[in-house]
């Protein structure tokens, strides 16, 4: 298979609210890519956006923003997996050699319609994400008997590293006391264990073998490459609501085209829009033992979250995805700054999902 | 590159007004594919739905309602374009090797609002289509002192192809007097050289060669696709008004890929949303020279929209462009029924736009 490169990223603050609109936030990231890779604006041929928002023809309108003229434009979306579809369906135009550069951007408004699971009525009037987390999180939780005290750590852990993170929305650490002494949402998750929706926007150009030889830049390889789509709501989603089986699927897929395994992985970036999936993660992805993600987030040797995850940054669902893999990204070029955990990672990957696991998307990254 | 086919193809009737919803409408194609090659059921690892409804995760929840659990489940869109689009990402997809066999369907339903043109501000309260389309019109007709009466030709024989076919929103003739004497919508535009807004869906299945060799079924190959977006409005769309930049490079880039030239062309489905797009189309692709569109449409040896058209099929946006690619499969594959139009055609292409000819897809479709 032709090999991918990621040559560069972008990723804006992630706020409450913004006065900017979708294509507005959808196009900052993007103009300043090309900005700092100047060289790369001759060379898009592809613009596609990952957005649930409800405005039309994102693609050509970020284009025209972007003073941009591609072969292809277009908006994708699928619930919070919309920006690693985007990035896989990016790899797929420049691995089939119909395009070679590929801007992938992506942004969603907190009021995005994207946030509500409107065609799963198994769940009648309980539509929020929250409520299917809840169920994974009292059936993981009496399955292992694991403590919320437990459970409260995948919050500390991450927004021990978005404190490091400027852009993140949520810039600053909580302990296990203000985490377990915040809100109940559902039982027995708490305020501080769920992510919130906001307004964010991500971009990575991506290339051809060939062009990323051409120009000035710390390539990292897309090496793998799972997905999984098991249903539209929770009810089809997963047998067992202990783990993800769309997960399970995406990771062994992605390790298999790679060539890789789970221990080869030195930093990766976990799906945590609330706090019991960083750890099902850990299991269904084979970094760690079942009924052991929450030891394994503690004391493995794996960098999880650099970024400080869905849980530190917040969740413009459409941007997530990409700014994730604009962080492996940024460790694997060593251009995290301050919080590039090491100079020596070599493999980093990319879990991301759709709603109650719904699908998932996993990606492996590897600096040569 | 690697090969990719068209295996099977099932569009419904396309109607002023249907009560199934979008997801509704996007399944059932699918459904009649499946049920007509059971074989590809176990095969699909793709789905991609084609809309621009605000309807959320299209994607997955037409893989739930039709009980498949592809790897990538995603929405595109892309004004009238979005159903080339997504065939062109269906083809990337198989191609790289991520998949290896995508349905690809779109859907509309005529209160969409993927019919407006929200983000052109440089027309002010002109934002309708076909306002442009009168732009275009008056500048051809102009150049090439084009008569009304040849303009009005294009629905003529468009109709006369869709009375051939039921699933056509107008499946009846028109004369040159009707078209003449019809509504003047705006100078020089009637009213029956105007496409019409409805509810429809179109379905295509891509195999890669492999199993496309393992499967029962009369393959089409995609041997060429060319696609260029200029902008995301009338202003930046094409230098010219007589004729569409977009399609001069889409169809160059198509041709080229397919090892191909215009005198090929044995049946060409040509967007025809306004009269005066098929013929600026015959010349944008190299078919007639510039200012012989007319005289080539009503006696150049190109079988030119079998189907209708988009005058005589309607235009439910997200299908329109799977509907098009659907129709040269069958003409190419000989089961085009009573709309057959010859059994010796070997190469078909397919145009499709969006709006203003703000962008363009053409494909090369080839029987062997």
């Amino acid at each position: 298979m032709a090999r991918v490169a990621v040559v560069a990223s972008a990723t804006s603050a992630f706020v409450k609210q913004s006065d900017q609109s979708v294509a507005e936030l959808a196009a900052g990231p993007c103009a300043e890519i090309l900005r700092s890779n100047p060289v790369l604006r001759e060379l898009v041929d592809c613009v596609l956006v990952s957005s649930c928002s409800n405005e039309q023809y994102l693609g050509p309108v970020v284009s025209e923003m972007l003073g941009i003229q591609p072969k292809l434009a277009q908006r994708i979306d699928n619930l919070c997996n919309s920006g690693t579809n985007s990035i896989a369906t990016g790899f797929s135009l420049i691995a089939s050699g119909l395009c070679s550069a590929v801007l992938v951007t992506g942004a969603e408004k907190r009021e995005s319609t994207g946030y509500r699971l409107t065609s799963d009525i198994t769940r009648g009037s309980y539509f929020l994400p929250v409520h299917w987390a809840a169920l994974f999180a009292k059936s993981y939780m009496r399955k292992y008997q694991l403590a919320e005290e437990k459970l409260a750590m995948v919050p500390v852990l991450n927004r021990k590293n978005s404190a490091k993170n400027p852009k993140a929305l949520f810039p600053s650490e909580v302990t296990v006391d203000q985490v377990m002494n915040s809100r109940k949402i559902v039982e027995p998750l708490k305020l501080l264990e769920c992510s919130s929706a906001c307004d964010g926007a991500s971009a990575v150009m991506l290339l051809s073998e060939k062009l990323a030889r051409q120009v000035p830049s710390t390539p990292v390889w897309i090496s793998g490459i799972g997905q999984r789509t098991n249903s539209a709501s929770l009810a089809g989603s997963t047998p067992e609501l202990s783990r993800i089986d769309s997960a399970i699927h995406a990771g062994r897929d992605a390790f298999e085209m790679a060539g890789l395994r789970p221990s080869d992985v030195d930093v990766a970036e976990l799906h945590d829009a609330f706090s019991i999936l960083e750890i099902m993660a850990l299991e269904d992805l084979g970094l760690a033992v079942a009924g052991k993600g929450s030891r394994f987030l503690e004391t493995g040797d794996t960098v999880l979250n650099p970024r400080g995850g869905i849980l530190g940054c917040g969740h413009p669902v459409g941007a997530t995805g990409i700014a994730q893999v604009a962080e492996i990204f940024s460790q694997l070029s060593h251009k995290a700054g301050e919080r590039q955990v090491s100079s020596t990672l070599k493999c980093g990957l990319v879990h991301n999902l759709a709603a109650a696991g719904s699908s998932a998307t996993v990606m492996i990254m590897s600096a040569n």
